[in-house]
């Protein structure tokens, strides 16, 4: 799916939000583990179809609230093959549904080890005439630490198969001032990436404006988000630490142009695991908080003179 | 395995040498894939199967010669779930066979994203009373752009389980200036990480004198890597980017401290697609390939009078 197919997707539901699949097993609703329990299923088993349940349920109550997806690889990783075998399945199921896929993987190394990546999440892996199982997303996330000899090679999926990335700029985490906040020259290390990511995205642009090199920009620094909007003015924004990191719908509408557009902003555990709060079962959970968040960020936006819809 | 387990490894097969996993299908020998190609094997299973014979062939052929394996997760990740499952025996069986066992995943992320991924690849995921199916490394790279608060959540499963992480500091690759090489009031942002990593490492020094927190640093920037040196007097390099990437013996010189230790080598394609140069049967000339390297260093360390053994 491409960066303009995404942008249809988020005027037509009226929603630049993002939902993070970031299940962890002892966080989902127990009933769904115990089933897999009761069935006599090993170990590998119940934690695979646990989690695949879980984001199902998710996607499903979600799915037309939404225009995306963000499975955060790490808490699929984290349980080996089992975990890998329901992030692969969750992908695809997000894919049926209509969703674009951004695979949260922050990868980045050198050329030849980023093609790799880019083959497997963004491309096409074939084996004589067959396609592999290789993962499918519609985005990833990329780490700039090594560089344009990384980006370049996923920007050559990118631009072969349709595809995006969200470059990691300045980050929603308390230490990410450390090296990004840091002044070399006359700039910060954040803008200095983020110029790295508009030359590629000047390059790039589709036909609504924007390109499919984006951009991470946490919603916990507002200002940085607002100085970093006019440095990558064609990148669209993927906004993480709304909700459980604390940025609310005020805090996130400097990651969005005059035009309304240019940001997706992510929530994950505030979102699936609303049902905690809530008390309601976790897929009416998870839409009632989509739905708020909805409501908070395009309120924020109206007030501030950009919404779109 | 710790870090002194590691140094002790080097030092009784006077190696400091890793050789790096990295297979590409289409680079590995044609026999191998083709003998579970006319088993009839389904082409996940051809993959999965040709990847694990590969490396168990080199793993044999080079495991009395060095203390450790790197395999790039990368190139088994580009596979999808068949390579994930190559990557996960070959870490188990280069673990079987006692060598000391590093992920290349150069995986970075805000803290409680590090921590899933410092629990599958060092730590223990449990379920219940059993272990899961996670992967097995005694080390791990990771990405510094996120600054402290993901390289805490390693140091935790490293100081519980006496394992280590390589941080990237200086890599090899021809753009790493880019962001690397800004200097940010004094120092360069190089410097500044190596000053990062040595401040974990002086709180984690082990009883060889070296911590469990590393460095990579890439033997094309030699210069940089004197200066390097210095400020992470108590950290071990993993050094990339000897053989195909251009480096050789008297660049990794300056890696060592000047008790010969403090620095393990990688070479990847250069031994393990070596066949394709020498004409030997693969194993053989990976073997041959690894002697050679050896020879190559231990020379270069005795010239510059840092030899250890």
């Amino acid at each position: 799916m491409s960066i303009d197919q995404l942008i249809s997707a988020i005027i037509e539901k009226k929603s630049p939000i993002v939902v993070g699949l970031d299940p962890r097993l002892e966080q989902i609703p127990k009933e769904i583990v115990q089933k897999y329990e009761t069935m006599g299923y090993r170990p590998y088993d119940v934690v695979k179809n646990s989690l695949i349940e879980f984001n199902k349920g998710i996607i499903d109550a979600v799915k037309d609230l939404v225009p995306a997806l963000k499975p955060q690889v790490a808490f699929y990783e984290q349980y080996g093959l089992a975990g890998m075998e329901a992030y692969a399945e969750t992908c695809r199921y997000g894919k049926e549904a209509g969703l674009y896929i951004i695979a949260d993987v922050k990868r980045g190394d050198i050329g030849s080890t980023s093609k790799a990546y880019s083959l497997g999440h963004l491309g096409k892996v074939t084996y004589q005439d067959e396609q592999l199982n290789s993962f499918e997303a519609d985005s990833v996330t990329v780490n700039p630490y090594l560089g344009d000899d990384c980006l370049g090679e996923f920007v050559d999926e990118i631009t072969e198969f349709d595809k995006g990335m969200f470059v990691l700029v300045k980050t929603s985490n308390k230490t990410s001032a450390q090296l990004q906040n840091l002044i070399a020259g006359e700039k910060t290390i954040y803008e200095i990436v983020g110029g790295i990511v508009n030359e590629w995205s000047q390059k790039t642009i589709g036909s609504k404006g924007y390109s499919p090199v984006g951009a991470v920009v946490g919603a916990t620094y507002p200002s940085e988000m607002d100085t970093l909007r006019k440095v990558m003015p064609n990148s669209y924004f993927l906004v993480p630490g709304y909700g459980a990191q604390g940025g609310g719908g005020e805090d996130v509408v400097n990651a969005f142009n005059e035009d309304g557009l240019g940001a997706i902003v992510n929530s994950s555990r505030g979102i699936i695991f609303a049902y905690k709060k809530s008390g309601l079962p976790y897929k009416e959970a998870a839409r009632e908080a989509t739905l708020a968040m909805q409501k908070d960020i395009n309120e924020a936006l109206e007030k501030s003179g950009k919404r779109y819809w």
